[in-house]
């Protein structure tokens, strides 16, 4: 693991995750920014081998017998080194997990694509919501027609948690995500707006054509956007809105999908993420619960214990590791297929979003052209 | 009456909701669209007195003694007559009550809203999602500074109902809102999208300041739109986003309200018309619930039934009639106050926003100022 | 109307239920305890004939020409009151509607029946929440077997008002429901374990066979109960538990049923009345709505607005109304079936089931047989 | 562990719950029934140590230096099998973490209380709801008066997946929870009823004094109950219900609890386990959430990723086994205070209760006193 220090917060939910099914074991990290503090955090975690920073890592495990060195590493910190590190691990032939938005650029996560891609390695990026049951049942619902031809999507990602100026209050989380240079072009759209876009495009398998939008800096001092309210135009003819924010007050992590298709429709809630609501034209609304009657294989594969037992965040986290362990072992030879999970393409089209939302933003809101995922190798 | 016939929906709706609360006696109607069925609707109904036409109507009524005619018209017919009967109506000194939206063009509105303001008669427009008591309590607690300045405003309609072309398939109530000379220059937005813009307004209590508006018409053959999705500018600096559609599968009348603000946020859901969530900042949700405690005069004067027992669609409905009838008591000097009812601004201003979106979708979008409602007389 | 003068609570209700659909025009009244006020109430009401007390509205009404005199009375007064007024009326050759709990004693209730039936006269009593059109679906489902054979009935019915000594602060409402002389042998029971025990009957047509009553006074000086559990069983070996409670602190009128078969189970709950969940074995949980698809033509019939725009307890209570002039109707053979609605038979029922609980709790919660209505004529 | 093989249910629950929050690692086990199966287990799950059955394990990790062998067990058997194995172990000084219900019989589990206690070991129950944060947060809430004293509680505990004979079809969970050898002299109560009561007991720290029970086998052949109604008396005054079924057609995990107090009331349920309703006397409902404002430190320590992340049934038993660890450690004074987790005398309450409630029913339902825990020493 690369960040993720004892007063991080994504590493322990990412080493949680990891840890769930039990096919990963953490032997190896450069934890902090600081070679101090990421030593002092390996012995805390009680890591085999703690390293002061990424690229003694990479250098260290690179000259360790094959069957001693990490096989993956799981890059943690703030977007900004997302790159760097995942590029180093990558050239030293190990598979890498990275958080999301993958890169600062669309370039970066083009070069890394390519990377992997020409080093048949995985590299992986955690839209962890992704990794929900009812979330793949809605993919595989909608990739067999239960819904008909999409024609509208609707998708939010509403939290309140930075409606004051928490970055100012000395909050490292808020500090490094509202900072240009460690989080990048966008605010909320890469933290939060990111995933919405991925979530979109998992569960519907439509390509974007064209956004128009909004972004705002609603508390004063801002440099980048803590809200966006985005329209979507789709290859096919389907639309769509995409609304973001973190300064919605009250909300806590309020992730909805709507998708809307000419013979029924799908509602899904994260924060209610054991249902999701299936309204076939002129029927009854169905409710299809985790672990309940009438699920695929692939949702159904991807739950731990019986319905009205609530899984949450964390196994859905934990679905991703899984099967991010099952595409390694993949490459391996061990099994046949890789896993279900979002990849480096994922986080290519993650970055050209992001990228547009910025330019149509600055445009004043007008319709900037979105380079589809099927054109980018 | 004019409009509202027995094979008419929304007449029955007014009628019951003018009986609820016993302000009103229905005696008069011109009720069809030809004199035969006008007067069998008339005589189906027990009307002391069926006319063929509104013309006639007026000119009979207007000969009555001033204590045996009708006080006030309810005009339920399809778009396109309800400038021409509320005219009629008003010159012959009658208070008028109107459905959505209140004309075909701004221009018109503006003439009824003259004409109306001139005679000193009252010209109210039945918006009557307002009429739920915690629409009230929300535009109460917002004006009082509940949830502090308004940064982000949510608003949704959505409905499945013409998802498929029924207005081919001789269903009247979708054939005259999908044709232009019966609806006007919007069709979902008119029938729906109208009311979405007042709920916000009335609730904020904010100006439109500017437009930006994808307008869509999902099935094939229809002129007007049946679903949009619409970008907000305030004055002051608010922003937001009206969502409306009538294609959207599996949803009956999902209109739902969410308001941010620096301090609070509210949200509201038509389908659950009891409950008000309330999120102050920093502290637990609290659900106000109609006639239950904490509630603000205006909101607790707006209820019939002891909490726990719902009031619904009709009883808002009914609540906008009982207002009307105190602004017409008003206009008599037998009370102080007009009561609390959209009126012919709020009909106008809707008229101008209609337009505006339209214009905006012609121009792919372009960001569209809207004439705000202070500049309209 | 008897009772329901303007300080009553329950009086406006039935007005209004009585208005709504416009089957009912009220005409005279004698509305309070005391000849003064009632004449006052009437005069408020501008009823046409407005009288002092019970006896002489019958003496006045019988004497009228039939083609004057009222075809029904509605009787709102607190419960003592129910039997010497319904008997006056019926034995006048006078409809009946009549609130609940329907007399004093089984006995009351019988000499009623009795009367009304001997005399081909209607005598409906206003169990209202059996009214709403998605209880009547639930009926309709079982009787058709949609869940199979019932194992277990859970039917709850949980207010908090009651929670502090009300009746001792000159609430009027709670001082004559407490009250042995004005209410009978049970408080809660009486007041709203009697609608729970009616829905039950209604819904799944079982009969009781005995029932074991744990009764409980827990505000401190009360002579009647404002608690119930009951364990109930039924005929033919289904099994159910009834709970009852003014002291619920923070439930407003939270009525639920919930009815178990071998096949399937559906949920139904009064605050959200437009929406009932089948949950059939195997299969994921449907939710009905009111006025949605799927629902048999008794529950399409008992509806005015479309699916999505609330329907609530006040249009319950007016199908009761409207279902009752049908019935009116049909002794006239002006229709050919009569309304569904409870009878003076569901009144009886009622009154046994109380006077049952009472005796097992005083028995310290011993089972005690229940005279079941197959037996009662 | 002991118990718990590959082709257990309840073993990998337990396994996963250890691990999340690392405290644990699992080195040794008999797992399952035979020693064959057991040693297959044990090398698919990779333990260091796995044994054929039981009593090798014991004499096998006693005779283990000190810093080598198991600290703890942890007992996932069929109930039959939790007193041998937890007094072998107990014997050997072992600390044991045992799911519910705790024994056969009220004197095994006393004997297991006064051993673990005599030689200051810990003995563990996983009534693992209790691990919720928000159950803990209700707890609090009324240990601190926040809903004054308690007046009704009403638990709840409905499943449906027994509502045909599976055991008869070969499903091994379905059988050994219906076999008296193996489960004990219930069925429903014993898998279910105990953890509604243990749930009552631990939130509201009230004793039970009597109860009243009514058990059903509405499956046919069943020797032990498959639903259970029960009226609750407690010491001190306040009353209850508890209901349990396993035949609850379309019910998946449906655990509620209700406490009405004097001055409000709480609402908890485990299919929704991430808000806790808290309705105060007079003031609008507020919902607590986990992560969110307003929580003791109880709470909020039991809490992994943010409020709106959902955490759900397995992070809930790991709290049960991380508090456990906390206990161990503060048996060998590694740390000053036990953690929170239900322990022998939980364990014991409950059997007494399931053993109360047998008696109850077969008495058909006479109340039947109940030993309070603080009796038990």
């Amino acid at each position: 693991m690369v960040g993720g220090g004892t007063d991080a917060f994504i590493g322990g939910v990412h080493r949680m995750a990891a840890r769930l099914d039990g096919a990963y074991e953490l032997v190896a990290g450069a934890l902090s920014s600081t070679p101090d503090r990421s030593l002092r955090s390996a012995e805390v975690l009680g890591l085999a081998r703690g390293y002061g920073d990424y690229l003694s890592m990479v250098e260290a495990e690179r000259s360790l017998p094959e069957d001693q060195r990490i096989e993956a590493v799981s890059i943690v910190t703030p977007n900004h080194l997302h790159f760097p590190v995942a590029k180093a691990f990558l050239e030293a032939g190990i598979h890498v997990i990275c958080d999301k938005p993958m890169t600062l650029t669309s370039r970066e996560a083009e070069e890394l694509q390519t990377l992997a891609s020409n080093a048949s390695l995985v590299l992986a990026v955690t839209y962890n919501y992704t990794g929900y049951p009812l979330v793949r049942e809605a993919r595989q619902m909608i990739a067999e027609g239960a819904i008909g031809a999409i024609r509208k999507v609707i998708v939010e990602y509403h939290q309140g948690w930075l409606a004051t100026k928490l970055e100012a209050a000395g909050m490292k989380q808020a500090a490094w995500r509202l900072d240009p240079t460690q989080a990048g072009v966008a605010g909320a759209m890469g933290d939060i707006g990111s995933h919405a876009e991925n979530l979109v495009s998992t569960v519907t398998g439509l390509e974007l054509e064209a956004i128009c939008a909004d972004l705002s800096r609603f508390v004063e001092g801002r440099v980048l956007d803590d809200d966006a309210s985005i329209l979507l135009r789709f290859e096919g003819g389907a639309k769509g809105v995409l609304l973001a924010s973190q300064v919605a007050v009250g909300m806590e992590n309020d992730l909805r999908l709507r998708v809307f298709g000419e013979d029924g429709s799908l509602t899904w809630r994260q924060e209610d993420p054991n249902r999701l609501l299936h309204h076939p034209m002129g029927e009854p609304v169905r409710i299809l619960t985790r672990g309940g009657p009438g699920l695929h294989a692939n949702a159904e594969s991807a739950t731990r214990v019986p319905a009205g037992h609530p899984e949450g965040f964390l196994e859905a986290f934990a679905q991703l590791y899984s099967e991010i362990a099952v595409s390694i072992r993949a490459t391996q030879g061990r099994v046949e297929h890789a896993g279900i999970h979002p990849t480096g393409l994922d986080g290519l089209r993650g970055m050209r979003f992001i990228e547009a939302t910025v330019a149509s933003a600055v445009s004043d809101a007008k319709w900037t052209p979105i380079q589809g995922s099927h054109n980018q190798d």
